[in-house]
């Protein structure tokens, strides 16, 4: 399926090398400022060649509104917006004629095969990552939304690289921003780990070579009441949007996988009296209790596997099952986790949007 | 939203201390044999009272089929089934009488209050563990139709509690069973190890606190093609799933969060011919490539975090945020992996079994 | 599908000589006063054996709750409710026995058959009007609730069985309430024609045959905006609601069917100031204008053909083709139009329920 | 909501005024052929302009393939087609300006204003009939395939122009073809009662004033066991697709709203051996029982009223209930029935292509 959500639903489309990618997005509630430059933003952290961690690859990529937004304002109706693929490359991908295929470990291409019995001829098609583009302009639009009528703030950043860790005590989650994010390329807040870090990557990318990591979120000031039990609790709808992230291999939020190691006694967050309000002394929980917001900040972890496309050597098999060796040329990302940040970002504000408004049909 | 899935649609239904809990299942296959016999065995696995490590509230959990169903026989019309509720104990929640209301501490009597502006009167009410009867039965009924048709093989057990950890090379992941995992009362199919942790919960359990832990589950001979990009990742929904059971905090698939760690060329899982098929040499990826399943063993981890019940006298407040403290009596589970282990199982074959009928929408 | 619905969702379910038929309704507002009593009258209306000029088979319906109801209120959570099938009358039906199999003419034996392979064995199962239970549990609470909050009326009466036709002058749609519609046993408010009526309809009972009819329906008071184009208009869900009714053949809504004889210049319903408000002088348009309605009455017509069961012989086939001959023996409905208005009320509400909730998604 | 159906998922979007309208198109099989050139007939049969009876207003509307489909072959992922708009007379609608807002009667001018508070600023926006275009396009894609593996053909015509009748016995249901219905611009196929109804609408158009009528279709072919009772009853959904065509007022299946003066031994259709298989003597079901197709022909009639632009001056009145006149100058449709024609076909095809998907999950 290339929908999500209920209410504020998602549908995209788009191959890496057609003609365009896009997204349409219903339900956006109308007599609301909007435009491209609510958008580009995110798609620029989002976009390949933003850094020399990243692949070489550059495209600008610019949203052209097809409907459901006039003189600035949103109608109600569907908002359709595409963004075209101008790079195409298709010398880059010689090995996927027919002939002598062969699949690309670790990507999609066989799966693909195996569900279709056909798949794009160039790149990744639609299990590239370019599909992303789509959810980077729903999020965008979502979140603004929420920023401007309830103070939502979606902030990402990557918590660890490799080996390499952010230092915990470097960052205030009640107060990061995404500026604080953007100061280095890497979008890992702490100035000396992400140095390091740097570094690292820069040398895996000129081995050819590729490496994985984590990117931390937090949600703050989410309504309580947010989340639809007992499947679409607000959690597993959150691990969902990010397991359906290309790359990403798992999910933790609040204490996470930690949570197995404690007692009851110590991962019960005890209620308190704050700002006139209930809270909680701790935030084991995560912002979510029973699949329903508390009002604590929501915050979360999620994996990302080392890209699959190296340029390195690598053994395979042709479809007929004989041996073969595997060379990419030309340019590929050593690691996605700064270019995740923003769609981390949007896959939450579209989760989240979802659960506002259908809390609002019980009002 | 108390229903899951597009054609193998579960629905479920019913409060711990209401009269009964159930589901419907809708597009189940016609013309199938199943008799509450294939079902029964899932359910003594989850019930509570089943082991000295789990509550004594004892229910034995009975179904009764209500439709769909006739001359053991399967109409292709929606299965409806319900399990009475018999163990209500009222007075075991005193302390939720409106006048001296205190919400649990790291339950959802608050969100569901936030939300919903009431709750049951009685324990958990919807957001009770209860619920996950209804999850077992249509589980049961989903892996019989997949173990007959496809010999899909579904089985979890407990890799940790506390700080124990299930040795790895106890186990064997292409050839374990749950005859291997029920040879303890934990599910922890290591001798020592499981011993140990026994005892450790058995303290816990005097020292009326809790303990969290993580369940694997490893799915055996799941077709390959199975998931349908770009949303309903065969990952995501897997992550959806776990993430939507009760006390769940983390989803991790394949490499997990290790991946972080490693390098493309350490990560990528080289192609190999194996039985005159196409497999990987390596399983980084947990038998899925973009979302759809490759033919490989799929598995995966799920964190439990300890269950929020404790007999330890806590802090907490009243509604108008004044401090108090409390103390419930009674009988409490200081640790439920064990028992999520069926449900863990039953949720991975709703999910399968889903996404195996939509695949057959393509051939 | 056995569900219905995107918000205020109803799932259904039972045969018609199994042991219950049930419904569970999701998103159901929270803390709203709710019991049994609410449900009976309309069940009453719909329940067979309650007048002469239906079938003989006499089943009180009495519902029970299972969840999502506590101390007489709703919690929020799923509405369960069944009722136990209790007038199983097998031997009625003998000619269902598979060694020599007739299909009954225009029942759905024979379309079960080729859907599933398979059908109940006894009378029609899921195909019953049997069925209609649950939508008239599910539209009482509907309506109990939106007359409460927005006083709605929704009144459905008899307007033709037959030739025989309701004297329009002899309702104001307006006005008309279900105590009007209730004074004849045909619910036909009209006490000249439904005498005749009612007479043709014993001849025709006890000739062993059936006749149809035509239900008109008017919802009041139906606040303006609600609708969901460009698919989810709201004429288009009430047509979609009303044809999944058993028997039902046609819908038409405001003008139907006449206006293809109509000019523009006839048809459009001029604007005009009405009680402060913007209303229109005619409604030729069945108070909908693009799917959306305007504030005025909502009213349509369905057309229900003769019941399928009838006591004459009829000539069939058996499964191989070899001709035979069919005499049902029993009880038999010979027209099910009165029974037919609660039913057709109940789907309006549904509908109208669910869109009411949805437009709250953009205030 | 601007989706449709569950698995061949059509979500389209687009305002009469804006850059473009469009759809996309999920889970379309893989591996199939599938060019611009099997969607331009219908669009050329549904576009404005293409005939003496229709409004001048002239659009070539040429779909451009976005994504989907490559190199001739569909990819099984989502297929992305949009139309540009090209005719934009933004000076047509000057009625439309704020200050002196007039709604225009029986348009969606005022009920989009309710329901979103703002609407588009030219033409019918989202509400205009452009919308169908898209599904068209759908429509058009379905029925290739469904023609291509099922040999289903789906014909519809004009049956009624206001007054004046197509005499039915001048077609032959089993093998009318679109050939047949195109051999006059009304889509009429009836020599002598079209050249009447075509000079009467010159007539109506001269007046600018505009007229209604009745379109029917036929589906043949179509296998059994097609529906998802008990909601999704295919003469539901059909029922559904056709009342969310702009401007339909009416539908009935087989016997249709005649079925009310009928009796069940008229009205049953008894059981024949035919071509080897069981098929019916009459079809008053048409083709439908219990919700499921039984292999006879589909067929039903839908109701379209006058086209609410007519040229003549009507009344109307400002939002704050002043009376004033409303004249719209430049072109309109004085009868849309024969641009009816492609749409009814394309919303048949669509319902039936999804449901027969759904099936394919049975075996």
């Amino acid at each position: 399926m290339s929908s999500i959500n209920k209410i504020f639903k998602i549908t995209t489309f788009g191959e890496s090398h057609a003609s365009a990618v896009g997204v349409i997005i219903e339900n956006f509630p109308p007599n609301f400022k909007l435009s491209i430059n609510d958008i580009q933003p995110q798609l620029n952290r989002r976009r390949p060649g933003q850094s020399l961690i990243n692949t070489d690859r550059d495209e600008a990529d610019e949203p052209i509104i097809l409907s459901g937004i006039e003189n600035g304002l949103t109608l109600g109706t569907p908002i359709a917006i595409i963004v075209k693929n101008k790079d195409i490359k298709k010398e880059d991908y010689k090995f996927l004629n027919k002939k002598e295929y062969k699949p690309r470990p670790s990507h999609a291409d066989l799966t693909y095969l195996y569900k279709y019995g056909i798949h794009a001829s160039s790149g990744g098609g639609r299990s590239s990552a370019r599909e992303t583009i789509s959810r980077v302009i729903a999020g965008a639009i979502a979140e603004k939304y929420m920023k401007e009528i309830y103070n939502i703030e979606i902030v990402a950043w990557v918590t660890k690289v490799g080996s390499i860790e952010l230092d915990k005590k470097s960052i205030d989650i009640n107060k990061i921003t995404r500026n604080d994010v953007d100061l280095n390329i890497l979008r890992m807040p702490d100035k000396i780990n992400s140095m390091k870090a740097i570094k690292m990557i820069k040398k895996i990318k000129k081995d050819g070579d590729s490496i994985g990591g984590i990117v931390t979120c937090v949600c703050r000031n989410v309504p309580n009441g947010i989340g639809e039990p007992c499947f679409d609790k607000l959690e597993a709808l959150l691990a969902y949007a990010m397991l359906s992230i290309p790359a990403s291999k798992g999910f933790e939020i609040g204490s996470g996988f930690n949570c197995a190691e404690m007692k009851g006694s110590e991962h019960n967050d005890i209620f308190i009296k704050k700002n006139n309000k209930i809270g909680t002394l701790t935030n084991k929980s995560g912002g979510i209790q029973g699949g329903i917001s508390n009002g604590e900040n929501i915050y979360f972890n999620v994996a990302f596997k080392p890209p699959s496309t190296i340029l390195k050597k690598q053994k395979t098999v042709f479809l007929d099952g004989r041996s073969t060796e595997l060379e990419v040329k030309g340019r590929h990302d050593p690691c996605i986790v700064n270019r995740a940040v923003p769609i981390v970002e949007a896959m939450a504000a579209i989760i989240l949007f979802d659960l506002i408004l259908y809390q609002k049909t019980r009002k």
